[in-house]
């Protein structure tokens, strides 16, 4: 049997605890070849570089394995993984462990998420994974076995057209975790507040912060599924269309 | 009857004929924040600055009418009107108008458009204006009229809870625009290719091109409506949940 081919990439750059922790789960299920963000780019969206040039360098190259970090974002990582390095399709992209949640309406402002989308709209099986704890200390101690099945699973049976994985773990409650549950994303968004402060010149500059507020807690969310120590999986897709929407909007007046 | 608190956009830059269109237009429909990034931002998707300081800068204030340009992205730009300047939200968001298309896929990497949905993630009627046209010198003299009407019209009636409204608008072909029509999201994708050069110093280094595929014309999407010089408004939304694949997801085996 062939090994299966998987590009492992993140948004919290190439050496991050969490992408070293995928890496290793990784290398046992395949061929893995990395390329990854040589710094942070989290909270970078689906963005991609157009106006300035990306650059590849090369970590290490070892049997049924290579690694490169790349000054753009985890989408330009993608990208660029298939058509300078593979020069072809990955059987499997899987994108994380991101530090911290991409629960919810977190999926929209998500690097790691972003790279796993860019997959699916390539026709590629894709995974982004995030752990549930910001810290870069954050404890993946207990993901291992969970990683390994969901990957094995979508390496197996594959995944529905335009459709990647967005799994979410919980943090290391010291218990055994519940279990995998399939879910919708929750309404969730982000208040956020700008620390203002003046610099050494006098002059304004502003800090963006928030704080998350959710009240959708249905048991069929991935906040929920989070919060009571189960692993959460939302299949996602590309298509933006408010397709419940699409009547009320003809309903309007568009006569000129 | 006060007049209503519009911000306008882009991800063209503060400066782009766009914007300066779109402004123009808003200024008859209401008192006008205009909040843009000070350099292009084409591509930046979703992203939000997290670990950077940003700076607003006050370009004009006048009687109804106040601008400012931000070192940030388009999504900054919505996040820091509404927190720094207005201090409350406006009663719509209008981005664009775009230089180049937003139809099918393009949805997913356009600063415009994430700058309506960041809109409608906070409860804020957005729109996201585009033209079929990337040049800078692009014809915007056969669009007043359908802006304005369609401003008006979102005014009037409002949007669906957590939906927003891309508007793509057709090149000027010199005939008549045969009107508007409410459309889904087209499938299609962008293959890349990279540019691969070596610089002064022997370095490589990558441009990212592309080719632009769309093999979904059925005539209730975006792109047929725009190749047939219709003006195509696709509701969108922020949930990215692949509802219809929930069964099948959920019948994989998850057992550990």
């Amino acid at each position: 049997m062939t090994r299966p081919k998987i590009l492992v990439t993140n948004d919290d750059s190439v050496d991050a605890p969490g992408i070293r922790k995928l890496i290793s789960i990784m290398r046992k299920l395949g061929d893995v070849i990395v390329v990854a963000p040589d710094k942070p780019q989290s909270g970078m969206g689906h963005a991609i570089t157009v106006a300035s040039p990306l650059r590849l360098k090369k970590i290490c190259i070892e049997e049924n394995y290579e690694e490169y970090s790349c000054n753009g974002t985890p989408v330009d990582c993608v990208k660029l993984a298939e058509k300078a390095i593979i020069k072809g399709k990955p059987d499997l992209i899987v994108s994380g462990i991101n530090h911290g949640s991409n629960a919810s309406v977190n999926v929209v402002y998500s690097g790691t998420i972003a790279a796993a989308l860019e997959g699916c709209i390539e026709g590629v099986n894709s995974i982004g994974f995030s752990l549930d704890d910001y810290s870069w200390s954050a404890d993946f101690s207990h993901v291992d076995e969970y990683i390994e099945k969901i990957c094995k699973e979508v390496l197996q049976k594959g995944l529905p057209e335009y459709t990647c994985l967005n799994v979410n773990l919980p943090v290391n409650k010291g218990s055994q975790i519940n279990g995998i549950k399939i879910c919708r994303q929750a309404r969730a968004r982000w208040d956020e507040a700008f620390d203002a402060r003046k610099d050494p010149h006098n002059q304004d500059y502003y800090w963006l912060t928030g704080v998350f507020y959710s009240d959708d807690i249905a048991e069929d969310t991935d906040q929920w599924a989070l919060k009571n120590n189960y692993i959460a999986i939302v299949p996602l897709h590309f298509d933006l269309t408010a397709h419940h929407n699409l009547k009320t909007i003809s309903s309007y007046d568009w006569n000129i």
